[in-house]
């Protein structure tokens, strides 16, 4: 689909942006003073730190799956977790409900984070930063979505490689600053076959991974060391494949204060380029991500 | 600062906008097939349900609360709420922490659903629908802010009335369709003076309610049959006064399918008009609210 002229063109361009992003101070990253393993002084002015232009919506899409203590969590109820009984993942109880006497409703609601349509903070695989401690204006960025779906039918070990991001840029621009990548791989379409969803594999040697589509560990290196990307988001239950990552992704991307979304839903009825995402993100003092609501703004 | 001819003449669209709210389907309430006590069929030619002329933004602002378990909450550890002794509003529990072996960290996160910056779903006092089932489309509307600071600030049950709404209307034009309405007291400044953010005041007779600024029943009212409004904002703990209203503005608002949001924050920050609301409402299957991001676009 791309011309070598076209992919010539593209990495010339990546390599400026490259040189920019080192020494810049007008990056997300900068502006929210992350990234310091990647930023330095500038010398050449740039635009203010955090500025962007306006941006333009006229319709909201819901990218959130709808949370029921049955949805596939990655610590199932009884299952051994580092030596530890996991819990249910998540309780609903009704504590009040509406009679004669009674005028209000509420619930009790108890969960381990990592369920559902739900952020991961850097805190969850470093000591940054906690999920309270996201910058609010990361919260709102311009949404990129990589389309694997057709290789993922295929192969579900399929990953977003660094070559999917330059046929996006092919088709589409440099990555805009300050932006969310998301990978739709079709998988959020199986959330109700619990067995399908999951895709584990037991290695036979005590180890059991899931083959699922994934980011590859490359492009997380890419997206930190020569885009200005804040966040990761995939539409399986983790960015890895552990069947051939382990947590590699996590471990390169958190470490470096940034975060992601795991286990969105109806990246499909989004365009792949112009959209802005809204992750409505927990706000639980030291939390380490967590169930979130997630919009796209179309 | 309202002429009476300027008065007037609002009045004057009022009726012609309580004329079309009575006969529309070109209300959000409408599109979203709510408030069915209002609404009926279109005799004259509409824009399409849910239609919104395009919006713009460049800014983010945070009106979330950061959610620690000492935060303020209606129902406080120990207490006797319908005879049932109220647990902890919110505990965060380690589960995992980072050390040599475990590569990953993570809470367990339990409360009673209405704490901190937090949805009340027209299920919290009625049979209507949950916190998951509120259009998406609402929880992005335009936000209109009634500052009543001033007056909060001499008397503590001083309450948004319809006659705010009329001055802000003067100054700035109708309530603009599908809006969400939020009070700005001056009150979430309070929220680390428990005693101060609770303003409870014992009768004498069992009872004990607040002196916290809220909206008027009337308002609530006049909100709901002759404006386009789908949630309304509170900065105190409760869109009621206790002392003045009981639960009154919960008793009309909710049961007609309509939400809120109560323990916003940061409302100054915002224009009275021109902003977005984005409410980043958890999605807990049959929820009746619950703990929430919300952010807003300037």
């Amino acid at each position: 689909m791309c011309s070598p002229i076209v992919m010539a063109e593209v990495d010339r361009v990546i390599a400026d942006r490259r040189r920019f992003l080192k020494s810049a101070v007008g990056s997300c990253a900068a502006a929210a003073g992350l990234g310091a393993s990647t930023v330095a002084a500038a010398e050449t002015p740039r635009p203010a730190p955090g500025y962007r232009p306006p941006t333009t919506f006229s319709r909201t899409v819901d990218l959130t799956h709808t949370l029921t203590p049955d949805f596939p969590a990655w610590f199932s109820e009884g299952e051994d977790i580092m030596g530890r009984t996991a819990p249910a993942s998540l309780t609903l109880d009704d504590e009040f409900v509406i009679d004669e006497e009674t005028p209000f409703a509420l619930k009790k609601v108890s969960y381990w984070e990592h369920v559902g349509t739900h952020v991961d903070a850097a805190s969850h695989c470093s000591h940054g930063s906690s999920v309270d401690e996201i910058p609010p204006e990361q919260l709102v960025s311009p949404l990129v979505v990589i389309d694997i779906r057709a290789e993922a039918a295929e192969d579900p070990l399929a990953q977003v490689t660094p070559e999917h991001i330059r046929k996006w840029e092919a088709l589409h621009g440099l990555l805009p600053p300050c932006c969310f990548v998301a990978m739709n791989s079709g998988w959020a379409d199986k959330v109700h076959d619990r067995k399908a969803f999951f895709a584990s594999e037991d290695l036979g040697d005590g180890r059991v991974v899931s083959r699922q589509p994934a980011f590859h560990p490359d492009t997380a290196t890419m997206l930190l060391e020569d885009r200005d990307v804040v966040g990761l988001g995939v539409d399986t239950l983790s960015f890895d494949n552990t069947r051939s990552n382990g947590l590699d992704v996590h471990l390169i991307w958190l470490p470096e204060n940034r975060w992601g979304v795991e286990n969105l839903k109806d990246l499909s009825k989004v365009p792949e380029a112009g959209a802005t995402i809204i992750v409505g993100a927990p706000k639980f003092k030291g939390g380490t991500g967590g169930p979130a609501r997630v919009l796209a703004l179309v």
